[in-house]
């Protein structure tokens, strides 16, 4: 039994009742919605209170009503780290009160006894208030009663709003009701959000030709990397390789005598996940490119593959992690018929799981000791998941800027739940994504449902061990077209190099995604000068990101019509501040997308049309929705493609685009709008 | 730190997290699914468990795979009150053992290593077995053990399905999850989900003109109501009416000397609620219509209303469950600057309002124990939710066969919170729903969300409040079609009569809903003789809805394409057992309405076509889904119209309607199917 009379429900952002936090980065503001409601004709008041982790004191806002039971408060996140926040509605009968009186006194039916009895409800507020607030309610209520004032003039005392506003400060919350569960946001650094990653083998970056690459020599080639304008750049697996079943070149199962094995055959006599491979260098060195790469602005983000080789230590030291064989041999990794005995998964349901679970923490710990903040990491839905939050959950808990990619190329339930236990950013489906409905599909899923609280997407063309189709086939024109689709559609975004930018084509065999000569188990020498790179091209679309705030998150992502389905056309804004703008939801009370306040312009309008047929010129008329963009239906708008520096005078919604793919299969124009100045002049 | 591999979430029927129960009848089966995945190759398996709260022993089913990580099962519910249910996975490893070796097989890669793995396996699942089982096992571990049979044959007996069934039985369950919550179902009884109703007030029934009515009349009259075919009598509220500021014809303020007054009312000199109005007859005179009606098939629902007249007892004995004026009189309801002096609702802040709370509960505890197992419940919003959540749960935990219809025309967040409270069925939107846009968009509300598992609507055209306008405007045509609508639309409604069968239908004044000489307020006489009264039209529909299981329910509903705004066509189909058609969400794996296994007709299918212009013919061409409902498109169908029997031959998809108002505004048509007997003859 519980008289409390007022219901919190339906709070949005929520995952799964608050079993999972919602994310966020640093500078966000968290737009709050709740049902609060109670029974009868009183009055209710709804208030958001939220506080960082780290702090005593809960902070408040008043929720303001958007009608049919509904509210909405907001606040900004601006540490890292975990906040929470709690809605809480009550009875407000001194609101109750007020809007009641209003109506008497339309009716002309205010009296003593009205003004009396609000006069007893400043009172108790009086009580409940300090200082000075409660001595000028109090006055408050001594001139609502007093009797030598003319009725009228008391009335219109009871509704002034220096009243109103000295109640709210006192509220009545006796019987106040807080949502059940305290409610989460994760708040990661911006970099979480956006990123533009470059993957790369260090061992095939010598500046000898065909010797081993070292880091020494990566810190060199570092301008090479600044110059395309990526800000992560991600190494696989660095540790000692192991020599035991190592397969060879083209993933042979013999290795000859020269090949240098897989980066994950991780652990050999040298060491394991805490060692440098010696042919890379030292811990040391591997200390020294990481602060050269961060005084180029560049994160280094390492892989973290949790197998091992049977040459690594722990099968040595730790029998008791590895399944074993009724034979008495470890079992190797196996998805029958096939074998990869190069590779020993760990047996997470060893009777020593915590033993395991805590050496594996460890790993990360050791590498956040010696600088890096950015783990990519390697088929985390092969491990447990509680074993994901608990790891994620310890070390963001000391280390709230690191930031983990999850490598899950696995069903989507088990992606999104890997991002709910705490993955920062994740892989996608993007590489089979190709066509315009796909791709229109997949992000409205990643971008206007619930999964945009908690998963976020990174967009990569290629991998390692993904060279699709359209790459194979597509020429140079589907290498720009599927760069330009990662770096504009996802504010995080990779590419594997230098493969990608010297538009490596050539599959293992017909109908693989494997890679011929894959970097994987041999070293390469790459061109880098080679005059059909892209790099020159990479680096103009990694600056339009830089320099356009629009490119830097995904939620404002808007599809457009275009007549040609070969032609995919879509934008993005930023400075929008409108909070109903921040629900992504498709909720009756949101609009689609996010719509520019009346009379405020967006600040930075990017609209990207691509055209996915890489062998023909394809063109087609473009909706631009003008309003939405904070157009003048009237005014012609300037518009200038970043990609070649071309500028357009268009006019009106309708708007002609053609786009040979010889030339370029994109256009990312910027929207130059009129400000109200110009407009004026 | 937990080490449980499995995931078990995405429950469906699941609401707020399994806060509340959803809501069944007796008989229903109960489809769930849940998402159920672990991490890695491994295989898992799922189970549903449920039990009755009664019973001590849960029951348990295996879950199908459905792919994706979708998992469901199903369980009936066959007696009244509240079950439990669980999901729960698991990792198999005998699962992925078998699956392993049939890979393994294919690749002629099986061997004795295999089969001793697995026989270590089987001899597990014996140590976990009892009795039989547990032999059995231990037999089939030595046999795939056994050297001296051959390894093929051993590999066949790995894979047969007997040893895969004894496995099935005995799971490891150490490390399996369930999910957080045991969900709930209400089970209520099978006229909570379908019931027909006709309100009345007593005191105009009587035999002799002029004079206040009585129960003993009322029996008399029972056959009238009988011969109509409705399952449920509604009286307003029964009890002593004030005579202090009771309000005359027309709600005038002031009560002439013969006014009867409002029976809400409530409470006089006579006794409150636990007492029958003395000019009714006694409280024996009561349980005597209640069990004449039971032997006609007909329960008497009586309205609680938890408010008083001045003159009720409890003002006197219990002044403390009321709020006070500064004047020190007794608060009356109001609603600035309405006034309703007649009225006191009670104070559910007062302090004794664990007392008052005991109190209004004995009200329906004493009316129960005279036979009433039905109440509509007069504006339960105006009263706490939890209360209204405590006060039902007691009694449905002692009489769970009792049913509470929610009176409450407000807010769709309000309406929803007390049906999930417990409110059996509920008012809707209905009387102001009546363009076909309107119709079709709330229907698809109420049957095809989550709404669905909580939410019974109950549809009235009128009720003693709700004349809408048009009814007020659209003649006898206008009735018609709104009766028919209700009654096939909806498995739960109900009239206001006599007033609507003898299309009563002039407002107190132009704009208002409130009749003209409302029997709210006075004393009526009726000509349930008159020519034109519906009452012969409105048996006829009863009787429809009796004889055809299809309008019993609400979920399989279905509107269908009519080329005519002025037309609505809708069907219900019933026997249909495909479990995809127990989950009535718009999910990927469920399709959007219910289909008839391949092959397999629906039992019994009633389409329904409405002319909502109550003033001209209206015709056009429906679409009738030959194949969602079990019909053959290249043969033709009978289709026989229930309200008047006239039977049409039907062919193909596109069928012509027309339907005069003057006539009969719409159609009710069962399409009789050609059995599979007839088809081959």
């Amino acid at each position: 039994m519980d008289r409390r009379r007022v219901i919190v429900e339906g709070i949005r952002p929520m995952l799964d009742g608050g079993r999972f936090p919602i994310k966020r980065v640093v500078g966000d503001v968290v737009a709050v919605e709740a049902d609060v409601y109670g029974d009868g004709h009183d009055e209710v008041s709804a208030r958001l209170r939220w506080r960082h982790e780290k702090q005593r004191n809960w902070r408040e806002a008043p929720m303001v009503s958007l009608g049919n039971d509904r509210w909405r408060a907001s606040f900004a996140v601006d540490a890292l780290g975990t906040y929470r926040y709690v809605v809480e509605g009550w009875v407000d009968h001194f609101k109750t009160w007020r809007h009641d009186l209003k109506k008497r006194i339309g009716a002309e039916q205010a009296g003593a006894s009205d003004l009396r009895s609000g006069a007893g409800g400043v009172n108790e507020a009086a009580d409940r208030a300090r200082g000075r607030d409660a001595e000028a309610l109090r006055a408050w209520a001594t001139r609502l009663r007093h009797e030598d004032v003319p009725q009228a003039e008391r009335c219109e005392d009871a509704l002034s709003d220096d009243l109103d506003a000295l109640m709210a400060r006192w509220p009545d919350l006796e019987h106040a009701t807080a949502y059940d569960v305290e409610l989460q946001v994760a708040v990661d650094p911006v970099r979480a959000r956006c990123s533009a990653w470059y993957e790369l083998f260090p061992r095939s970056w010598a500046t000898t030709p065909g010797a081993h690459g070292t880091f020494r020599e990566l810190v060199a080639r570092l301008p090479y990397i600044e110059a395309m304008g990526f800000d992560t750049i991600y190494l696989p697996p660095i540790h000692p390789i192991g020599e035991s079943r190592r397969k060879g070149r083209n993933n042979a199962v013999e290795a000859g005598p020269d090949d240098v094995g897989s980066p994950w055959g991780i652990g050999g006599s040298e060491g394991g996940h805490k060692e440098v491979h010696p042919r890379l260098g030292t811990v040391a060195d591997f200390r020294a490119l990481v602060q050269e790469a961060g005084t180029r602005g560049i994160d280094v983000a390492i892989d973290i593959a949790f197998q091992v080789s049977p040459d690594h230590p722990y099968v040595r030291e730790h029998p008791e992690w590895f399944r074993m064989r009724p034979d008495g041999t470890v079992q190797y990794a196996e998805n029958p018929p096939k074998k990869y005995q190069d590779i020993y998964p760990f047996d997470f349901e060893s009777a020593d799981w915590r033993g395991l679970w805590r050496e594996l923490e460890s790993v990360f710990l050791f590498w956040i000791e010696q600088g890096v903040r950015t783990f990519r990491v390697d088929n985390p839905h092969t491990k447990p998941f509680p074993f994901w939050e608990w790891c994620i959950g310890r070390i963001k808990a000391r280390y709230p800027d690191v930031i983990f990619l999850s490598e899950a190329f696995t069903r989507p339930r088990r992606m999104y739940r890997l991002a709910k236990l705490g993955f920062s950013q994740s892989y996608t489906y993007f590489a089979w994504r190709n066509d315009k409905a796909e791709l229109e599909k997949y992000l409205l899923e990643l971008t206007r449902s619930e999964v945009a609280e908690f998963f976020r997407p990174s967009f990569w063309p290629n991998t390692p061990d993904i060279l699709n189709e359209y790459l194979q086939t597509g020429g140079r024109a589907a290498f720009m077209a599927r760069v330009v689709l990662a770096a504009t559609l996802c504010s995080n975004y990779g590419i594997y190099g230098p493969a990608f930018e010297l538009l490596e084509h050539v599959p293992r065999e017909p109908g693989s995604e494997e890679y011929l000569h894959s970097e994987k188990y041999e070293i390469r020498e790459w061109d880098f000068d080679h005059p059909d790179s892209l790099s020159a091209f990479i680096g103009r679309l990694n600056r339009i990101r830089r320099e356009n705030p629009a490119l830097h998150e995904n939620r404002t992502l808007r599809f457009h019509f275009i007549d040609n389905r070969q032609l995919i056309a879509y934008s993005k804004a930023s400075g929008i501040d409108d909070p109903r703008s921040l629900n992504p939801y498709g909720d009756e009370l949101v609009p689609p997308a996010p719509v520019p306040p009346a009379g405020e312009p967006a600040n930075n309008v990017i609209l990207t049309v691509v055209n996915i047929d890489p062998a023909y010129t394809q063109s087609g008329w473009v909706e631009v929705p003008l309003e939405k963009l904070g157009l003048r239906p009237d005014q012609p708008f300037a518009v200038e493609d970043l990609l070649t520096g071309a500028k357009y005078t268009w006019r009106g919604a309708w708007n002609y685009v053609e786009l040979n793919p010889r030339v370029s299969p994109a256009h990312v124009f910027r929207i130059a709008r009129e400000t109200d100045d110009e407009a004026a002049s």
